[in-house]
């Protein structure tokens, strides 16, 4: 299985994802700036990896941090907080690990056992990623059957996670169960996740993988090529609406067009139950990601480029939400209550 | 103004729209081969301009034969205009314009009679298409509104046709009536010419421009950014079946979910009113505009790749058809008899 993240020698270990699917390789960080760096340049995405990532952040800002009372500590882990949260607005499990990790240290006697209670909790979180995955796909290979063709955009797998993936998850869990699947991925302009990464994952574990660019979601579903879709997120609210890469609101949308069911796979580590939707920043990425690099430029010089980076998808285009606690169906404000309720 | 494609020195010289954006340069063939070989691999595209190449190629052809007889003559235009014809399968335009050709010759008297009378045919097509271009575009600006933003998809601009544009000429009329307008235009995966041919000639001629990827078309009229869609054709059935680049089907569906006007804009040219849908050939095109080229790969090695043309746009999703003859609307069948009758 591919792991995205762990912790070896001292150090995090990533998989270098803005490599891929060329080359398959490990970066390793002894700075939690470094890891923001990765973060926000993509060596690490998905959010649950991203999530995992500001943990293991924060264990070397602990591990970096002079301190010797544990307010020292305190102040040092909130200035790597700080600086760990703002690589990436959307996802919602960023804030989720920093918090907790944060917490962790915050309830410690000391700064030295904050510093070895910190490290267990990121590594149990990690483990954790797994499991829920797993618990995850179980819970969501009942929703598919033999033989089915199931289309997902952009990369919620193993590299989005730990390990196992959420959407990827469910496909995963649901071949595991010995049914027969066939995955339709988007290429997911403009950083290309779906034919970089999930394209490279699947065939990587040998399940059957094809590709099509974005634009031909709609010709994919009206020439009947797909029975189902599944796809990960970044955050969730309450009342079922969700963020998820740019896109998504337009497969959903064509999925509800031609009565293709559209799922969405997530741990509730992804659920946001405070905001609404007026509340939820997008990510607005550099310009270069759509019009090309210097020496390479596929769009005119000066040209205004939009490149947010996720988009909404309302709750009535979602059939249900796969969590490791049940699937949440509409209406979803109950719905998502009860798992949460299950769960803790 | 941009010219797309023209006569002179005794050769057919069109730009090199594979160069583009960086690159401006115009290339010349004396050989119809060599003009076949251009539409194939996109050097020229669009489904008016592919005509107007395509007639002429037969101009060279009937040049380069060595027919002493009418019947010999016709013998080698029609080996040329299988040659033609086969290059691109969906775009009606090519066989409207091979077939107009090959009947002039077919009425001329002898064969240099012929060899005149196919040259100055295809020399009035191509100022046809522009006079055409404009009388749409006049048609077309009435539906345009000063403030408008503008959604296009794909490139049915002056480079789709010998100049002015079908789509992006009811802009150009939109603007020239004094009306303030602002384009969006999507990037239209896998060969970009969204971004690398509409963001070129707007920037050319001082149109207001932005470039999104194609997943942000929901993102973009969730958020209020688009007042109104208009896109070109490859095809248009009797029945107001729209054929035009993949990602139009999509488009139009999200314009519809918005309450977003979605307009074509096409000559009588681009009608098919003999086929069916399902009579259609979906071109389907090589799995390397999709995983990118050997040493620049963005799949890996091996991936299965869909990678059609083209899809087909319902009549229910089109708010009106744009032509030189008026504007089609709901019921289709009727509408565009009308046009047809008005016309000639």
């Amino acid at each position: 299985m591919l792991r995205t993240i762990l912790w070896r020698d001292d150090k995090v270990a990533m998989i270098d994802q803005t490599k891929l699917p060329g080359t398959l390789e490990y970066v390793e960080y002894d700075d939690y700036k470094g890891v923001a760096d990765a973060i926000r340049n993509l060596v690490i995405r998905g959010a649950p990896a991203i999530g995992i990532a500001a943990a293991f952040g924060m264990v070397l800002a602990a591990r970096q941090s002079q301190a010797e009372t544990l307010e020292d500590l305190l102040h040092d882990l909130n200035v790597a907080r700080m600086h760990l949260g703002e690589t990436r607005p959307t996802a919602v499990n960023l804030v989720w690990a920093l918090n907790k990790i944060y917490d962790t240290a915050r309830l410690s006697a000391d700064p030295n056992t904050a510093r070895t209670a910190v490290f267990d909790q990121a590594l149990s979180m990690a483990e954790d990623d797994i499991t829920t995955n797993k618990t995850m796909g179980r819970n969501g290979s009942q929703l598919f059957n033999d033989g089915d063709t199931i289309m997902t955009h952009c990369n919620a797998g193993a590299l989005a996670t730990v390990g196992y993936g959420t959407a990827l998850g469910v496909i995963r869990a649901t071949k595991d169960s010995g049914k027969s699947v066939q995955v339709v991925a988007t290429e997911t302009r403009p950083v290309q996740q779906g034919s970089r990464l999930t394209a490279f994952e699947l065939m990587h574990d040998n399940i059957d993988v094809s590709l099509i660019p974005d634009t031909a979601v709609g010709y994919a579903m009206a020439n009947r090529l797909i029975d189902k879709v599944v796809v990960g997120a970044d955050r969730i609210l309450s009342t079922g609406h969700v963020y998820n890469k740019i896109g998504t609101y337009q497969v959903a949308t064509m999925a509800r067009q031609h009565g293709i069911p559209f799922y969405v796979a997530a741990p509730l580590s992804t659920f946001d139950m405070e905001s609404e939707p007026k509340d939820v920043v997008i990510e607005m990425r550099r310009s270069m990601e759509v019009s090309g690099p210097p020496g390479n430029r596929t769009a005119p010089e000066g040209i205004n480029v939009l490149n947010p980076a996720f988009d909404m998808t309302p709750p009535e285009l979602v059939s249900g939400i796969i969590t490791e606690a049940g699937v949440a169906t509409t209406p979803y404000v109950e719905s998502i209550k009860k798992l949460f309720k299950a769960n803790f």
